[in-house]
């Protein structure tokens, strides 16, 4: 069986190209990326995903890229947005799916994979540059000139199979194929339970795309605190 | 003074391309990756390299590659090889550059550079798939997809000034520029104290490179075991 590595973040996406992966036959070795984030609870929801899912192995591989700091997702002093932005959020860490796909590339040189699998969505997404078909189809490239296996003549296969996907069809993909979303954690600033805040962009378009798929929202949200103008009197 | 992110891993062709950044002008913030090489005296190297050569600060990010091995620099279960071998050597580090690339990326978006510097070298090379040009500009055209400053129109730039150059003519060019190559460690084998085994294929290329240029080659090697045919009579 030909073996794959799969980044797995632990959220909704992902959850779902494992489930593809394994669906297309793939021997999936499920890879985590450890980079500093502060919803550390999604890394627990990753191990949940990959056992639940039928991944090989579960691997969890660090990079400080929260010393650069530069976004809400890795520096504590830059607040995470509940409310979408024009442009690019500041929710981007920089470089970050360069840096994970390298790792999932130096992973399946050692184990000797064949493809690259990656939850990269291009439509209903937060304005991330390095989740655009374009972005994806120069790692091919780059993967396939960096590495030992690619002079050797094994090219490796960078497969984003969501790109394309509205959430609400990722959802019905997802769904069609059993994955449970209850496992998943798509929040960035989920809580120490895995509990979501309901407002970040990442909520908001995991909210939507349940409800465009109308089907159940199976998220946990944190209890939410009671607005600041209650108990005014009018 | 535009910035630049410099890869310093503490060797000699790195320390090179630091003193010509430098002397280009640039501001150069040194980055050294710390991925587990066995090899650890190499940072100890960067640190030096960077302060004697100018750099406005030094940073060593760390990343889980020796978690994956697979190569003799990170694998203490495979030896460093003290003879050249056919095709690409087990000291071949899987993705190694494009890692180290992505990382520096990472920096360089953080901080507003418009370069990012790499020591690779495609002439007296190990045989590794990512020191060649061809690897170099398809990451350059990754950089320019991947990053917010890019879509917003601020393209990086990759830089390999010794990639064409012989070792002879990268140790006279560093020369030229002052480099004092005694600070730097390219053995990957080197004891605590940073002093070379002279065997490896990097002490091998060194230490040629030093006497094709025709100057003193000022590496501490350690002491040699006796060979083990001494003292058996004949």
């Amino acid at each position: 069986m030909a073996r794959a590595v799969v980044l797995v973040s632990g959220g909704l996406d992902s959850a779902t190209v494992l489930a593809i992966a394994r669906s297309e036959g793939w021997q999936c070795h499920a890879l985590s990326v450890d980079y500093g984030q502060r919803h550390r609870a999604e890394l627990d929801a990753a191990a949940r995903v990959a056992r639940a899912l039928g991944a090989v192995e579960h691997r969890v591989v660090s990079v400080g890229l929260s010393d650069f700091g530069g976004s809400a997702l890795t520096d504590p002093g830059i607040a995470v947005p509940t409310a979408p932005s024009a442009g690019i959020p500041v929710t981007y860490v920089p470089a970050r799916n360069t840096v994970m796909l390298a790792l999932a590339l130096a992973h399946a040189e050692v184990i000797g994979a064949d493809a690259l699998f990656t939850g990269a969505n291009a439509v209903d997404y937060s304005g991330y540059p390095d989740c655009r078909p374009e972005f994806l189809a120069a790692f091919e490239r780059l993967a396939n000139l960096a590495t030992k296996r690619a002079v050797e003549g094994s090219p490796i296969a960078v497969k984003a199979p969501l790109v394309a996907l509205s959430k609400a069809r990722i959802v019905r993909r997802g769904l069609d194929l059993g994955v449970d979303f209850s496992l998943t954690v798509s929040c960035y600033a989920a809580d120490g339970q895995g509990r979501a805040c309901g407002e970040c962009d990442a909520c908001r378009l995991r909210r939507e795309g349940f409800a465009a798929a109308g089907v159940p929202d199976p998220t946990r949200y944190a209890p939410q605190p009671a607005p600041a103008h209650m108990g005014i009197a009018p």
